[in-house]
């Protein structure tokens, strides 16, 4: 299904860095969330560059919902929004015709894509792709604020250091919808950036580690086999460019542990059924449990770097030196943030429908909430 | 899609551990396979307990071959293999009945399924059903066999000890099949053995990584969204119980990399191209680049264990303790190494039908070989 | 997806004519689900051969219920339903090996699964499969049963002769459940089963139409595209071996009428609103309106017949003529109506399952049945 | 999924008759199609209401082909193409509303989407959507040229009047391509238009029978259960609004034959298998087998009529009358076969992937051709 994916709610993308545009059709989400263009163009300011650390490609992001949505609210109709494509320039791509760019695709999607791909700032495979998702991330956050359900992703380490976890995950998630930089602690988001400007001044770049909680999942939802919540959300986040790992709850750590130390002990607080440790993410057996949903995914350093680089080229058929120009950022890693939160919002809202159908929104009565 | 995974080539298993039987269908794979029971069984030995640090019940794991396979090849129709449940006993689960065993799919089972779960030994969330996830791996494998890809998994880490990582991956590949324990480094296999029974004898468990390397992936399959290979495995990999983690290539250590050092060069290498280092692990923009295919898993510790526990009690609406008798492995992470590769066999077949179509095993020349 | 359909009820089956078993897992189902044994041979006595017009191949169709029901209830879980096959004699198939019999599948799936596939008495092309598809409806049927829907099927023609149309369609399907010959009247159904027996004693078969009702589906699910009610319903049932023509409502008929005749005023009749004719079979935009669901199919008569035909010999590469021995039906049409019965049943269970999600029997409210 | 069809290759389609735009999602399509503007304009002009008979609505259909093409070729990305709407008056629909017009989607829409649906028109259940198929048709049509499979629809029965059947079914094709109205017969098309005036004077409107063929698709593709080609090309087809019927082969016609009769007989003929009637339209047991696949689709008459209807008002919650104003057709019959044409050409290649691959294109080997 390549670029579809959701069973119930399903999200299709389209587009290419340096064609005409880029778009999101966002389909299965119930009819009657509210939708203002403000929603959406707060979600893709996140996502801009920003900032001495960005990129100067200055990414407009005039979006235009195009259908699913009248008089303000969904109508139940797949709702697409497109991203018209300006400040584009693609003069620098034309010189490393034939020279592979490292750990970008331009050599996969060659081979894959017999030539015909097109090559322009990455084409289809552009993290430029990623404001769609976040236009369509923010239509399916809108449902989920009718049901109370929040997300939110801060950057846990960055250029090698490290931020405070989530301590009171309400207000860090609220903190975090103010925050340019999206890093809890203002101190280490200081630290951070200036790692990051030096990266740019060497000409490299670094890459940080997400983490993100979701709040209010109702207990009960996601399968076993083989679509367990990690299996879906894996899923979703594995296609965004740069994430190499994904690891819920304790992730990788839980490895290291004892089973009396990582099981989550169970307990009624205030009447209500939680655990006493949330190891598993908020996770049992593929289904969630009630805690919050949690979760970290490993971006790796932007593989644009301005130093002089080995490769190959394969129009001559042989080793070759590349320097890319362009304009390109020393440090996604914040920007990979609001993707994050929306694709988790879109998945979300899919695993609620298959539990609750088409209209999700209407039927989860938050008195469960915790 | 549920209990159902994968495109053209598709895995769907049902049973429940103290049920009648466990199994799998295998649609969508090539005819001509050769199927030999042995190959199954071989697989299934992997998986079984064994040693002085596993369960004491006995699984038998007579598998019957129910469709999809005449005169020894497959047919092209779905191969659905049978394994009844023998040695099982229920009695020790009634007395729990009420109480919810932490970090089991218990609690959330009960409350998806009303109360009308197959609560026995785990039900349909039971790790027994990775047997049937076994069998299928082993005709999928079957079929990678004829275009040589190799698939092996070892524990790179466990109960906190390491052992050494890929080397020569074809050799330690072929080295890990004739082993009961997949650890490449026998000392370490040994110190780990120890630690296990340690756990056994504090009635606790231990947890650990697995490493895998899937080799001779044909360079231009998988997708940029959403079905990169990194997507399509991890769906597959997070449906596993007890795992929490998944990175690719160098994982969640590229996130502390620059990007100087973390780009992986091309180069001419005997008339082939090659990357000079794998940190990306073999995918680049969710296609493959020829490399190694590799990913790591993090396997938690088995959350059924021996000592006394805080949890709740359902049915009473009151905080309870609970010692789970049961037999139960203070180790599974061995275990689950022989389902890794499996799945893996599985998914792979999926990918390379994605781009090769039905008779991928027919198509696929290996003059590209890597 | 191949053997498996539905998006979150789905069907997947297995086995061949003459193999070991043939099977069927009904996946997504909701928990609590009363299940008797009694029901599922009901529905299996109903396309089993019976009278002087059929095969003499006695079928018994033990089933085995291997999982998702536990204690009576479905838990959930998916359900597999095994048929071992038992009065099986593949004497007869070999002599016909390589003379390809026409309208049947000999010939593409020889191409298709080059040489690999179960010749046998059809092997996985078999009507037989749909005894599988039988027993999943009837678990289907039984969670209809919680909210009332009814679904009835009756050979509105058959060898050539006509039966009555629906009258009081609630009555019908009952009394079609008493019945060893589906048409509701008798006199034409003793005329019908005449002329099933001057076919057979010509040693040639006819086709016929079946009729179906689909009551108190309620108005509002569906979609308009690509999931229309017709679109998923004539998905299932093109799959049926036999069935060449599907039609909704008035159908083929339609064509002919005008505008000012096809449609279906609407009016309230009883505080309820209702259609005055129902040409669109209860279907608006793809979407239930309440009304009952209505749809014909066309089968074909039985392609094994006894008297000499030509054909070809893929083993010689030459023209050859074949007769057909082993044992056959003059006439499946009325076996194939509980099999209509049932692939209608699975999909109502998914279309519902998709406005309404997992627990649809539980959430919708009867209140609104016409 | 809703809006999006297709496994491997994926039509998704967008937008409502009177909003911004509607659109249509090409994915999985192989890489080196040559797409020209020319023949999605030509498509479209096919789709086009024209002559006396028609709506007065112009519908200029400039589409913008937004992605996956790059340099006249598909890259392989999706395909999005948009068309905006134009000439646009929604001031008539205000008058109607609350009261549903007989047969349309008004009444099951406001009972899904809860009232907040598009009713403009139709909204996203007008037949304009059709439109946005027609686009993606043309791409598929321009991958199906290069292996020599052609598609051709014409009406095989409208307004109760008959064209001939096809004939020499390619020539047949390449003749339709230059008809304004898509009948075989000149003579016919003229009374059949005379028949669509006379209805127009009336206030009413008329049906038809659409006949298509797909020549030259090879022997062996499409499944048993469940994606049967009947199963995958019904699915499609009965997502078109208006279409209420399907029959493959003799369809309808074949279940008053005997099996003598109905069986197509294989024989060589000149060295190519055939068969010697076509009974079966193409297909055996789900699987094409190298005969022209063909198939009818019963259409309805316009539902949109001028004169007054007996209906109901919803928001009065009483029975009302209802005269349509607007503009809209006597017929759309002529108007839906580029459509089929369009579908079918997608599902076609959607199915010929499933066997080949991605590069359908570069792997089919047209020395098969029939």
């Amino acid at each position: 299904m390549r670029n579809t994916i959701g069973h119930n709610v399903s999200l299709t993308i389209f587009g290419e860095s340096h064609g005409k545009a880029i778009g999101a059709v966002l389909d299965g989400m119930p009819s009657g969330i509210r939708i203002e263009d403000k929603r959406v163009e707060e979600a893709l300011a996140k996502r801009r560059p920003r900032g001495t650390f960005s990129t100067s490609r200055v990414e407009k992001d005039e979006f235009e919902i195009v259908s699913g949505v009248f008089n303000g609210y969904t109508t139940g109709s797949p709702i697409c929004i497109v991203i018209p494509n300006k400040d584009v320039d693609d003069s620098v791509y034309e010189e490393m015709d034939g020279r592979m760019r490292p750990s970008h695709a331009d050599y996969t999607a060659h081979v894959k894509y017999k030539g015909f791909e097109d090559y322009r700032g990455g084409g289809h495979f552009s993290g430029r792709l990623t404001a769609a998702i976040v236009t369509a991330g923010a239509v399916a956050q809108a449902a989920l604020d009718e049901i109370e359900i929040k997300i939110g992703t801060h950057l846990s380490k960055c250029a090698g250091l490290s931020d405070r976890g989530f301590a009171d995950a309400e207000k860090d998630i609220d903190c975090l919808k103010n925050k340019d930089f999206p890093v809890l602690d203002d101190k280490a988001a200081e630290k951070i950036i200036k790692e990051i400007e030096k990266a740019k001044t060497n000409l490299d770049s670094v890459g940080g580690i997400s983490e993100t909680a979701v709040l209010n999942i109702p207990c009960g939802v996601g399968e076993p086999f083989f679509d367990s919540i990690e299996s879906q959300l894996s899923h979703a986040l594995f296609s965004i460019p740069a994430i190499k790992g994904v690891e819920f709850g304790a992730g990788f750590a839980i490895a290291d542990m004892t089973g009396s130390t990582a099981n989550d002990r169970f307990e009624y607080s205030d009447g209500r059924i939680v655990t006493k440790t949330n190891y598993s993410g908020g996770i049992n057996g593929g289904i969630s449990n009630g805690m919050p949903v949690t979760f970290r995914c490993a971006i790796k350093p932007t593989p644009s770097i301005g130093q002089k680089q080995d490769t190959i080229d394969i129009k001559k058929n042989e080793n070759a030196e590349l320097t890319i120009k362009g304009r390109h950022d020393p440090c996604i890693a914040h920007r990979v943030c609001p993707v994050i939160d929306a694709l988790t919002a879109v998945i979300v809202c899919d695993i609620l429908s298959q539990t609750y159908g088409l209209d999700f929104t209407r039927i989860i009565n938050r008195g469960d909430k915790k």
